[in-house]
């Protein structure tokens, strides 16, 4: 979807599914760990083994950052992709290196914004799979999108 | 707060704040803005200024990534912290670069797993402000803490 999409364009169960997938690795597993989320068994795959995870796992921060690369490329707001919230985001399964992730995107909501009268705000819900379909995150999560005809004050 | 904490050490009301602020920068901001957030406002400070963030913003996903890593700093739980889900997540303010980033986290709380019963449910509220103390950032989220001594079945 390359065309640029404003608020009118959205509608409760419209579905948007990301193109491709994503491969995961265990270098930018440990780099983001190093970075954002430095503990033992996102850093080392030793270390993992003796966890909770028992093995090298992504950090679900950087599975909802993937997550969100996905979203903006498979939806083209007009103007870009303004976050306007993150109602619920679950981690339902370890992500591991060499896992694909690719996501499903179903709008469950459109209402014009109470603060911005020329902006609408989508609500969609995310489910991400990976290569053995199995959901490794599920969120719900809000975004602006532009009028194309606001009305004038 | 360097000890290593099991579910039976937290308590409602417990605050545990951040022990420093971490400066962003307009690199990072690029730099994960390219890899996980390619839209014009995280990627360019020209294309910023025309774009509903008039300037150069952190993707909401960075600003949630460096908040996980002051997270990660002021508490130690013992084998880690494993995340049992986000259940709001706002973003009230642009990061912008130079800002410094800092955390106030109170647990609002504590509940035997259901699913795992050798862990329990740290329930938490997170602020994080900028250098003049707006918030730019304010989430629920959920992690497990191990027991220190599980009921044996």
């Amino acid at each position: 979807m390359s065309q640029e999409l404003y608020f009118e364009d959205f509608y409760v169960g419209q579905k948007m599914n990301s193109l491709g997938s994503v491969k995961v690795t265990a270098e930018e597993i440990k780099e983001f760990g190093q970075k954002y989320d430095p503990q033992p068994f996102h850093l080392d795959e030793a270390a993992g083994e003796g966890s909770f995870f028992k093995g090298l796992a992504a950090s679900g921060w950087l599975t909802a950052a993937i997550v969100m690369r996905l979203r903006v490329q498979s939806i083209t707001v007009a103007g870009g992709m303004i976050g306007a919230g993150v109602e619920e985001m679950r981690w339902t399964q370890p992500v591991r290196p060499g896992d694909y992730i690719r996501t499903e995107i179903e709008v469950i909501g459109v209402r014009q914004s109470n603060t911005r009268k020329d902006y609408g705000v989508v609500r969609t819900r995310t489910l991400a799979f990976n290569q053995r379909d199995e959901v490794v995150l599920r969120s719900t999560v809000n975004f602006l999108a532009p009028l194309r005809h606001p009305v004038q004050a």
